[in-house]
């Protein structure tokens, strides 16, 4: 039987993914599982996006451009306008996903052996699209206690080697919830600029802004037009992730030049995906500020309902759907694989993320999970509860 | 302005995306450009596929598993045992087009400056994902004499190396057309078991095979079951590339280990692919004996077609809907360029794909084109006769 790769070996498993079956089996059981753990939004897609399926009238489901539709595309580029993004048709290449957009990106600008630094906790997927691409990943912690808010420059600086070719940031930040100031995006903008390197800004969450704080895009960044790669997605914007839609968006024509070539090999992008996404970029004002006050209002139920709990810190999130909470506990994966095998309250349980997998150092985020909010308030109410119950009765509680 | 990546700038462009401008322009001029060139299938797609898009009840577009839905799976392994190929659900993982089989594939069981052997001509995109993993391809050359057979075994063990991983073959063949005959497939068989190698095996077009002689699957063959990397495909069996949707199925339990870690980093394959793909396996047997039988109809007239326009040569392809076909030209390139640019007969000319996109060796297949059998019979027909025309006026005339 021949070896199969190093590479392939060394790729991580996700620790919610070794959970999973865990949670299947507490199922099985008749126990109901709070998944407090996943980033699949539970708000309706827009209507009209599914009305379109009803709606598709071709008789032959073929390939669309590489590139995406122009179309779908002309249409994007007036909804980044209000963001102050400033892009034309072209600049815009429609991936599979926000995750072949990492993935396109990593490959189109980085070689075996480069280095890219990216604050922590992060998306743990970026880790395992920069190993398959044989990039290294230089992790720079920031901390529960600042908010998670951006690491100094300084701090930066001291991971730059002349292998750095890239910064890699979330904004707003899964799993953090935090959203970079202006101030912020300056200084990232100064320190891309001063070493020439390239930003990759992944901002699928950008209508999941909390604050009065402006989010503020990576792309409207002057100086710096041809350093920055933009990672974009439909899926949380329209709770349509299984359409797997996403974009790269980038002003530097040699990237986009490679990332073509890489798009060429895979053909295309998912035919109906791209007409449901055209679709939802017309869904109403309506449909995007209720869906807004409904994730505001879950944030500030679920927040003030962790800090509730005795033991149990977590800042306030400004954007995205998540927050990142510290739990009075020796070992969060330990303590989850606990939640799902051992524990259980009026036949209910809870599922929330390790932080684990979102820290390169396996020290790290230990007493840490993920937490999300796309959960009904009624049903976080009920999660919440059992999750104190689940906190007094764990054996390794500490504290 | 950063650098991007030496593998980003080493991609390859395919020959027919660099036409496809040209042939823009000829349309826009008013000419009728037959398209000769492409694997896009002009049958539809069954029609229970496209109901199934009307009677999608969901109000959310969620992510499917990683792996793609069991029920999927589960059909396709009674599909497969029709062909001898037998597995269980377990060892069938949905992809996003078969595409990203070949990809997965490759980083799941190679490593940087691994060797595989791929015999030529061949498809340009495994190249493409090869140099993506920095995997090289050690050409093997078939040729039109021989009707593009399997070259010899001893031809394969000279470019066996301590490097060499792997063999790729695709069966029945695009570009060729050419079907492995059971005899060769033992071969193979015993060249990978000899030295232990995985044989990655892409059977897409098995629906089409003309001859007597039985395709013969690779994971069908006894004593390297582990072995075996089947890519799979349901873009051209149902008319429906479009959809995304492929399969990389293999018993190695380390192989589909790997290869499910890259599927959970880009997290899902297309939902509504699955959902059409699911429908489009209960499409009728007449369906399939309708389609195959419109295909052997284009394939024989093709064929007798070319072969009478003086100075053609093509042998008669036993599978897929491809051939190629020799011209009496100095470069088929610069012809390419030429019918697109310069020729028209009563406003139409043709498009074909150069071989050149089909070989490592820049002098190789320079006489040679791909020609689909994608259009109708009527159009055949006219394109076969503007192909006539061509080849008399082009000043690169040979012989």
């Amino acid at each position: 039987m021949p070896q199969t790769s190093v590479r392939g070996q060394q790729m991580p498993s996700s620790p919610i993914r070794k959970l999973t079956p865990l949670a299947d089996k507490a199922k099985q059981k008749g126990i109901k599982v709070y998944h407090l753990n996943i980033g699949q939004p539970d708000i309706a897609t827009p209507q009209m996006a599914l009305d379109t399926l009803r709606k598709i009238d071709r008789s032959i489901l073929e390939y669309s451009p590489s590139q995406g539709f122009f179309s779908l595309r002309e249409k994007m580029v007036a909804y980044y306008k209000k963001f102050n993004i400033n892009v034309d048709a072209d600049d815009i290449i429609i991936t599979t996903g926000g995750s072949e957009a990492v993935n396109f990106a990593f490959m189109s600008c980085l070689d075996q052996g480069d280095e890219i630094i990216v604050p922590e906790p992060a998306y743990a997927n970026y880790t395992a699209f920069a190993l398959g691409a044989g990039v290294n990943v230089r992790p720079l912690v920031s901390t529960i206690e600042s908010r998670f808010a951006l690491p100094s420059i300084a701090e930066f600086e001291k991971l730059i080697t002349p292998k750095t070719k890239g910064i890699l940031i979330c904004n707003p930040n899964n799993p953090t919830g935090y959203l970079y100031s202006k101030e912020e995006m300056m200084q990232l903008r100064n320190l891309v600029k001063k070493y020439d390197l390239f930003l990759f800004s992944d901002e699928v969450y950008r209508e999941f802004c909390y604050t009065d704080e402006h989010y503020v895009s990576a792309l409207s960044l002057e100086g710096i037009e041809e350093n920055v790669i933009l990672i974009d997605s439909f899926s949380k914007r329209y709770s349509e992730c299984g359409i797997r839609i996403g974009a790269l968006v980038c002003r530097n024509k040699k990237v986009c030049e490679n990332v073509m070539k890489y798009c060429q090999a895979r053909l295309s992008p998912p035919l109906i995906g791209q007409l449901i996404a055209e679709a939802s970029l017309d869904a109403s004002e309506d449909y995007l500020r209720n869906t807004y006050e409904e994730y505001l209002e879950r944030r500030n139920f679920l927040i003030e309902g962790l800090n509730k709990i005795p033991g149990v810190y977590t800042p306030m999130p400004m954007g995205a759907f998540y927050t990142m909470a510290k739990l009075p506990i020796d070992d969060c994966d330990k303590f989850c694989r606990w939640l799902l095998n051992d524990f259980s309250y009026e036949n209910q349980t809870v599922m929330v993320a390790p932080a684990s997998g979102f820290y390169t150092s396996q020290a790290l985020g230990k007493n840490e999970a993920r937490i999300a909010y796309v959960l009904k308030k009624e049903e976080l109410q009920k999660a919440l509860f059992v999750l104190e119950k689940a906190l007094e009765q764990y054996p390794g509680r500490i504290g």
